[in-house]
């Protein structure tokens, strides 16, 4: 039965909408409002019709489709292909401190809070402030609120030290902050990086050799869509061919 | 402070094992006999000495690195990049009753285990009887033992009805299960499949069209490593090349 | 010197074209009229302007460039990444009697007739007539006019025997000419094919092995571009993910 | 009818031999002797026996399994994948002069020589001199001797002015000798490099920049082969993953 704090998925032949109810409140579309209230109650699959009469399918939407199409982007985010890999890299797993800085749209925060449930957090320190607001709704979208601690100020503040289990750094100019986030991770405590260019993919490892880091690792994942047609199987015509490179290592 | 119950990565120069300390027991090596008791209390980046008096680095060591070199492989794993896709395209998370089969030496299953945990659990079915210790021997090394029942039997026994929120069937004939498969399934519950060649991607894709279930996606994940050496970066000279096609659907 | 007959490349800011030049013509532009005559005599690299007073850059293309954006396109054309590799494949060079068919745009015809220069020539059938009127102009604007038979039917009849030193096959179903093809190829010589799903893939291999056709390979060729700033080197953000596979085998 | 000067394949069961045929000479394997009289007049498709009885088919091999599997190695070869690309890339045809340095063991002079045929030729210069016999044969062996001038200094020495159509650079350093090989180009002529990491990349784009060539280029070139098995068609396990980024410009 689906109850208040749940998210759902409401979609018809051209719209998909992703909501967290709560009672009382009034989903407004093009094509008429919905009282969550309507779906409270209701079983994933059943249907729920707006003041309008339009009728709407309530899905459960996976944590994939929550960061692919619910959560709002304000900036680039890091695709599922990149997110699921870090995480399972870092070792992200029930009860660990984690550095995430910065945020951005939250789409990588998703899925390590989901990872460090239910005794671990996602440290998140993002400079600009207003993307922090939107963080905060996409977290609550995905459920994840309460595993996620934001700070608006960026890696130059001292951080405490001694203190974090893993770290990923998605920032333009990482080796800024390399004595910091050192210092901060506990020893032997991996860490990652997602870079764009093979400068700065270059600039990373020197400074993670400077700085005493070891196991350095460089990879790329590509993502490769096929057409699902049975006997018409063959790839799409176009697809991604770079987000960025996934840099690894671990405090020495 | 490592306790009892730990895994931990024990590293000399050219050795790396992985194993869970229970008070009283002896870990033999080539290099001289190790007691748990010598490693319970000590910190993570402490070493440990042999009864031959050769030197071990204590580790704590990531979820990755037990998939990829502490579990027993019994046969050929899904490996981290794939793994951690399905995970997170399954939008697999605490609380879900998760189908798998088969297990093989449940490198899918840990990471899955680590994304239902606490209340959630992975149910898998495997044929193979001779498996089976082993994946629960590779459970325990990885902590995820809680989190998983096992079975072995296949598909081809009668599942309990609309019970399971997702599933990831890795077998070599898939559609011969999909009636089965398809009743243990919630409404609108996702599923995946591991498929290697093309043929089989056809024939998967006809036969769930053919049950009735939705969205078919078909998918692969490419991992490209670099040598980390800052001032000649480049790709590695070989690459794995193929490891499976992912298929993704949802009941309707 | 330019002389008639050459073709070039008249290049200003915002436009490209290609023209093979004959004394006495006028080429139409939006920004003017180019006597032909204006350009024969001139070097590569002076600038011709139009009655209107615009100027062009008068430059000589490379015959990847008259392929890409000289050439007239009424099919998808074969991408010189494929129509490069086949050529070299099938071991086309001097001398050699090939058959090609369909033709399409001519894009590949142009590119292996480029190989059989002097000597040799490529004999190719279309049974779209309206195709071949557009194709014999790309090869004239390719200056290959003299190495190219063409012939306006397909595969179903009768092709001369043992005639041919290799073959290349792009049309939907090739396995229903095998036996023609096969016929009407030397002993020993190669074969190629280019086919955009797995199913037709399967298909032709049957086919291949079915007629005594040896040495079956399958490949894909894929080409990543990168944006070429030195100090922000990355891959382009999307790519051609896919053209078509390649099928290669010798008559046994 | 095969005569003498032509190259053929000589294969049984485990083993494959290139040889160029002359009149009166003798070509011994483990398998015993053959004269290469005893070749010339008879057909491909035929066999030839040695002294000791064994028996080899003789087949007229391609330029492509030439270069893969008949030329002696003493480098990394330039792959069909990338020498074909390269040549067409280039815009290499009859009657062309086209700079290339270094040489390697000849691999993609052998196809830009076919392409420059009859009237065109390659120049290549080579500093190691004990390269040179190597090349030479090879040449011979896959028929291009007579489109190939060799030298043995680098591209430090004087080069002819404003002489070539085209230029393919193959050297560690590129950039130390691009005063002199720009010189040499006529106006507009298109050049290529292969060069393995990106920091190359990045210093020859600067170095191209300097030196006021235009349109440059990041490109790479990956070959994925399958099983041609039809009813279990799948990619290779494993692939090349890197030979090298081909970088493009053209002469201001």
């Amino acid at each position: 039965m689906i109850k208040e704090g749940d998210t759902v998925q409401l979609k018809d032949r051209k719209n998909s909408f992703f909501i967290k109810l709560k009672k009382g409140e009034i989903f407004g579309t093009h094509k008429g409002n919905i009282y969550h209230d309507q779906i409270i109650g209701k079983e994933f699959g059943d249907t729920v019709k707006t003041h309008k009469g339009n009728e709407f399918l309530i899905l459960k939407p996976t944590l994939y489709e929550i960061i692919m199409f619910g959560i709002k982007r304000q900036t680039q985010i890091i695709y599922p292909k990149d997110s699921a890999y870090i995480t399972l890299k870092l070792g992200i797993t029930d009860g660990m401190r984690v550095l995430e800085s910065g945020i951005g749209s939250g789409a990588l925060t998703i899925v390590m809070a989901n990872a460090v449930k239910p005794s671990g957090k996602i440290y998140g320190y993002e400079k600009e402030e207003k993307y922090i607001d939107t963080v905060k709704e996409n977290l609550r979208l995905a459920g994840m609120e309460d595993y996620v601690s934001l700070f608006h100020h960026d890696l130059s503040e001292k951080l405490p030290e001694d203190y974090f289990d893993a770290a990923f750094i998605d920032v333009r100019e990482p080796w800024l902050y390399m004595e910091n986030v050192k210092s901060a991770l506990k020893r032997g405590s991996p860490i990652g990086f997602l870079l764009p260019t093979t400068n700065q993919v270059s600039r990373i490892l020197e400074s993670l050799s400077y700085h005493g880091f070891i196991q350095p690792e460089v990879k790329e994942i590509l993502l490769r869509n096929y057409k699902p047609v049975p006997d018409r199987l063959r790839p799409e015509d176009r697809m991604v061919a770079h987000t960025g490179y996934l840099i690894f290592a671990r405090k020495g």
